[in-house]
């Protein structure tokens, strides 16, 4: 099997990071190729730049797609996740979807875990998006720049398992999902100190797309998700066209 | 005061609606600038479109704030809404937002009116987004084009008052939101048809951007809308770079 | 455009602090009509005052509804706002609904602030009541009475600001509002000491009836909003028994 | 054990039915003592009514309170129920409230049926209020006014068991509220024919009124039912104004 | 009235509480009948258990149903409610199922206090499958085993008035409901020294059946309350069998 | 790895069924136990049923859970899922669960379709308690008996292919779960038939059973899911009441 993994962030670090999660978690044979963003932001941390981030996944998702038998976004904001859903007949999976319902089949309820304040209320949003807020413990925010945890790992680590024991002890988390891609490489190393399971989304969005490889489903093609077909999208690559004029009915 | 609409969308048929709704219901002397997007669909009809036009919708955001005093997305999706109030001081409007806001000031659940049966879902995730289902009555689509209805009003007329007839009496709606910028012209004609009020986007953005630009308040700067700065985006015009890198403390 | 702003409570000092804000977010031009209540509660503390200032909201608006274009209600738990509806087809508004309306365009997330431990369920249930519980960030209870803030409001202030910083830090406000008509005159003088807007629920009331007024949206008149005829109600002034017997059907 | 029972619309008939539900339901030994409201609306039928209506509770719970043990509000929209509470010491119940409470020891869903499409909201709302709408089937409304329903019994039971049938087939209700006083006497006569349990909220009210005397727990006095004291209110009753001064705390 | 009390635990000590806590309650000559597991196990601590007691529930609930008038179930996960009511045609009642619906008609929101942390989610889990949740105020858990509070009741009661405490401040509770079969006692004793209501759920249960049984309601027989019939169940005692094929129906 | 498949119910037919899904999607060199109810409901049928085979479920997965790596449970209503999961350290997955986990990452909204009017209610309440009832569509009940599916299976496959269309045009599914373990077998050779994905919850759960087994996540172990020690449980198998008294503490 070839799966895709799409960071659109402008960072290597990131992508590697990725990488080296998927590849842990992946069936062996798995191949994996990676691409990360050409344009926008270097890392993405605000709603606007996940706004242009999406543009670039629909790119790169749009450049791969023929080549791979299904997607993995590696950005925790899962960003134009469903706009790929509605262009692509291939499983696409987002990291922070996958960690909730890979979360959902081991704890009650699921605390998230992210790098600055300001971006709490964004992860709310998302779970809420993805209907998961029902089993939402809370979600914490710790103030270092994701940029940081690849500087000074060792002191980014104390605090977030300062971080995942609040979420326990004050919010009732049965297990907490580290979210942002740049945490991605943190659920391993830290989770014999940690009292709950911790949830790496790119760990369980790949085999997420696994399964849905394995379980051969067709893609859903009702209501919001029925068929595109001749929509006219200008200024975008050929491939990404030719998406919009009908190209996932093949 | 100078008021920005912004339509996405790359249909200057869209636009010219947008502006004679806009101009209806702004107070006289107010001076209006209708942008029409250069880039990405035609008309927005999926997500994946959405997702593109969100880039142009910063962009064109970007280039004219400086030149206004209140920016109205013409737009039924409110595209890049939150990303916009993200990076900008100035009040930012979404056309369903506004519809949906103003109509809770006269009826208890309100319905959405929209075309074609796979935009009903985004609907009701927008309508969720913006917290605001407790007010929903439902949502009804009409499977007619957004293209059609500049072609055959006559026809889309009577289906459009069918649908709120349906969202009326099956649904509770006590008004009707006419959701689609291609709508945008039809909620004065058919309002002395209709058993209940018809809302449009349009004008209501119109309003409450009127009313934000007289209140002056703030911009919300906590949380998920404190100050952006030093972010790196590249591949975007100077004025949306500047933007990100702090251009919003001025 | 003539708008009538109706206190219910039997306190002049409260009207005048309504009617100043009123006048300072009316357009100008606006004439104000501010009444204040003859019967009942010196200030509404209770539902139960709540109950009895209904009766006198509805007598202040059948009395006056005939002369003006509008109605604001001066009292923050908007009392009588819906059964106003029912009787008239001028725009009614309502203190807090136009605060979390308005706060709604530039705040994911609203607190509301408020005098008295005992007021805080009545407000939670009055934002439930009105479809918003998903934009509240919080309600707080500052422990003065609305009668002290006359009295002693540079103490008042303090605590008033203390109150806006939990909000905002403990339960991610990105706006607040502030609640009960006493308040009405401080939202001003603190804006510059608080981190976020602070929203008057008496400004954000006037811009939204002369939005409505300027929008002439017919009232509904269905499911609930249905015309009322031949109802018998006595007991009540000659004008409040002509609009049960179907005086809003002129 | 004495009981008193208030009906607020001014309608003797309704008074007698609520009177004759309590009596088959009452322990036998019961005082029961019903009152007819004097002042207001014949019968409530709109948001505005019972705001008129909420008054007149009031002053005949002020003046009957210190002769009897409890209280039933026969009334379906539950008028004045919490203000109630607030100023007594002895237990309040309402009609809908009690049908609801009563109702979920023996239906996963309830449906409620009413007469007239303007109130099928009005009890949505006070479902919701009562924070029962998770157990909420659905409301069907019959178009009969209640005063017909005392003219012509035998056609308007027809359409009641249709009703039902609706709620049950469609709705999944296990169990119907027959809501509104002016259906207190059909509960039992048409149970037979129904093929679910038919609540009469009049004896689930006096039901739940005999268990809170019975229990004899202490009236809540924290938050918002902490002790009303000092409030002065005027042009109301004199045992209504001593309730405000501070009478409950006796 | 005869009326049974299943205790599924097996420890007398529980059944003996829960006795005098029901005879406390019920009207005089009502003939208790107190049963106690023989099976499973001594406490319920955990779902598992409570998943073990059901099927004692329903066999001690069969063996006896023929005898009685109703039943109490005395254990505070409400264990086999539901199965009880499709099996039986005599009233069924939970404890906090009726501590909820009785704190229901005297506060606001209701706290629940419980023994042991991992007891809460389970508490929360119950109050939402009785769609309670808008009406709970919080899940407060002290750290002392149910065993305890029979050996060390003085040390174990200021625990409990800690926890009622931080429920009314903390959560805004305005009666608070003491979960768990071994607290049954604690509720009379303890409510001098409380700033609320407290709730027994054992009284609250008897009350509740009683009041069922008064009112001589059908048991719901539509959708999930159908009568079962025909159904083949091994390894059950005889009684239990024969309700499966088609005993209820009688 | 070895996985277990329990179907609690006590018919070979089922269980068969079960398997022969599991082994389409399981991978291969995947060894398949499969084990069927020797006590309790022959088909489960009923809350009450489904009360009994809890107990068998614990029995079965103590019985074997030393020999395997994961537990599929293979009963539609998730039966003693969150009790297995408090008890054992292994991954232990429910098929509904898994229906809609799986179904999360291909559709926005996925409808139910199961047997048997009586068992909607039963669904609905399932999906509330996984938390899910945001991406629930609508749950459809067909009238035909679980039995009934083994004998005339093409006349079921008529009516299930009505359903699934029910559910797409009115509830908006853009995926179907087919509900109950007599159902296993038909998805794959309806989908050709079908609109939208049919999701089987045997190979859906046998998948993210998988899933959990690479993934190596520790069993969460805070709050209700805390080591279970020290319960003393009687009547059970010895490996039962050994997991009771501490066995998965090993």
């Amino acid at each position: 099997m070839k799966l895709l993994l799409i960071n659109p962030n402008r960072t290597q670090a990131v992508t590697d990071a990725v990488l080296a999660a998927a590849r842990a978690a992946a069936h062996p044979g798995t191949e994996l190729i990676a691409v990360t963003g050409r344009r926008g932001p270097a890392i993405i941390g605000s709603r606007a730049e996940n706004a242009i981030a999406q543009h670039e996944v629909l790119e790169l998702a749009a450049q791969h797609a023929g080549e791979v038998d299904a997607i993995v976004l590696g950005v925790s904001l899962d960003s134009a996740l469903w706009p790929c859903r509605e262009l692509l007949d291939i499983p696409v999976i987002g990291m922070t979807e996958a960690g909730l319902l890979v979360g959902a089949t081991l704890a009650g309820r699921i605390g998230v875990l992210t790098y600055g304040a300001r971006m709490a209320p964004l992860y709310r949003e998302l779970v809420e998006q993805h209907g998961m807020t029902a089993r939402l413990a809370g979600v914490e925010a710790i103030d270092v720049t994701p940029e940081e945890t690849f500087a000074t790992p060792g002191v980014v680590q104390a605090r977030v398992l300062e971080g995942i024991d609040r979420l326990v002890r004050c919010d009732g988390a049965e297990a907490v999902l580290l979210a942002g891609a740049a945490m991605a490489s943190m659920a391993a190393p830290l989770q014999p100190r940690a009292p709950v399971p911790l949830l790496d989304g790119v760990a369980c969005a790949v085999a997420l797309a696994q399964v849905r490889h394995r379980l051969a489903l067709p893609a859903a093609r009702a209501g919001s998700l029925a068929p595109i077909l001749g929509r006219e999208v200008t200024d975008v690559s050929a491939p990404l066209a030719a998406l919009f004029a009908g190209g996932h009915a093949r």
